[in-house]
């Protein structure tokens, strides 16, 4: 599904380079950790792959608000950026939100803006995080109806599960959120004929805690030490046992991961098309 | 309780009055009707009893997007104005999540900028809307500790339902939003140890959709005929019925309705504190 999206959108960038139209994404990173620039080479071949122009600008870890916020405006005021992200974690000094809230929504290819996050609330919807969006893919992928249908949440983390639940009532469906504060999460999950599972513990869902045929969606992502000493990715939910109980259980590697890199991208064409939107019609 | 936060309010107004800090409140009403009149009539007496400064600014009912959005931008870069809000329902060529979107979040009084919203999903809340506000308040004054709390909210309306579905989310309750496409209303409405109802269906919830002792608050408005042709305001909820069974329940007219009305002072208050700090700290 995820190279599906991926070709998809390639074919709409090579149009719009016909036409004329390139599609730039800026990338911001404040300081630097081996993490991240492994994160940001990944995503210059991704972006690269599909047509996208990436650029990634480094800004010394000490930088101020205000040297980041004036980038960023820069950023937006440039025409030939269509689309900017801000790498996280950011130095402590810095105020994700705060600096979010300063992209452009239309350039705002996270769709991580307060105010897009807002626009989802009000069914109004520019341009949604890309994890929810995968989610909604992955989910819709299946034939299954949202409207109507009772989806269970388990962890309301911002970036993951409230964007998730916005835009599973936006699809229509009954949502119940669960978090660490939940009591008897068990009878909660056992409702869910969508259960969806972004919490960050290993097999923290088993088959009792799972409705019989559910569409189980995991976006947990979780390194964990086997007894041998080797390292293994898993997720939130126990995989094997699930399986046998579950209508439909995404993987983890290979599941949520690939398809939210795919919404990025997307969400990159998304934007692009946006703004040319605005200045062909300013 | 509202004349108590209305009684706050005023003093804390007056201390800024005494440091020369005026609380200036602009409304915009685009065009106009009989409805939207006394409403703003009711405003400018209920601000100016506590010492805030009012003035209502009409804009023609034809006013396109650039215009109101101008004079919004205006009011943003004019440091006399600590406070902007605009009048509901607009005419219809206007778009009232953009336009909302084009207020400074620190001087949306209502709390409805989708930047706004988007700071409540993200735990970060500068302004929230006024009637989640009152909502929350409502439950807080029983005692109740709304941690772990199993919440269902009724009625998923971008001003209503979902914003107070956000804050009791903040509040770490397990919140099930649900709405018109919900399958068996019930059996959610009864597992509620809080109930909150924002439908706008006169006598939806009957004892029989309550738990013993819940704790239910009734945000729907509604203007019924009875049997002799007077007419008489209601809420969603069965309030003799429900009364009975309830541990708590508020009435209507004179629950949420005064509570929203007393949040919106208190925010009025709450941007001219975030404006003036702003301008001091910059």
């Amino acid at each position: 599904m995820a190279a599906q999206v991926r070709r998809e959108v390639a074919e709409r960038i090579a149009q719009l380079k016909q036409q004329g139209q390139a599609v730039q994404l800026t990338a911001i990173l404040v300081g630097s950790s081996p993490a991240a620039e492994v994160y940001a080479e990944n995503q210059a071949r991704s972006t690269g792959d599909i047509g996208i122009d990436y650029r990634l600008l480094k800004l010394p870890a000490d930088s101020s608000m205000q040297q980041v916020r004036t980038t960023i405006e820069k950023l937006n005021h440039d025409a030939t950026v269509t689309g900017i992200m801000l790498h996280l974690p950011l130095p402590s000094q810095l105020d994700a939100p705060v600096l979010q809230h300063a992209i452009d929504p239309l350039k705002d290819v996270e769709g991580v803006s307060p105010a897009n996050i807002g626009y989802v609330v009000y069914g109004h919807t520019l341009i949604a995080p890309c994890t929810a969006l995968a989610v909604i893919e992955l989910i819709k992928s299946t034939g299954q109806d949202l409207r109507g249908v009772e989806a269970v949440v388990v962890g309301a983390s911002e970036i993951a599960g409230k964007p998730i639940a916005l835009l599973l009532t936006e699809q229509m469906a009954t949502v119940t959120l669960c978090h660490i504060a939940t009591h008897d999460l068990s009878s909660h999950t056992r409702r869910g004929q969508v259960l969806v599972v972004a919490v960050g513990k290993p097999g923290l869902i088993g088959p009792d805690q799972v409705q019989e045929g559910a569409i189980v969606i995991d976006v947990g992502i979780n390194r964990i030490k086997l007894a041998d000493g080797s390292k293994k990715t898993v997720g939130d939910v126990q995989f094997d046992a699930v399986a046998q109980k579950a209508g439909y259980l995404t993987p983890v590697p290979g599941g949520v991961g690939p398809m939210t890199v795919a919404m990025l991208l997307k969400n990159t064409l998304r934007a692009a098309e946006l703004v040319r939107g605005k200045m062909g019609s300013s």
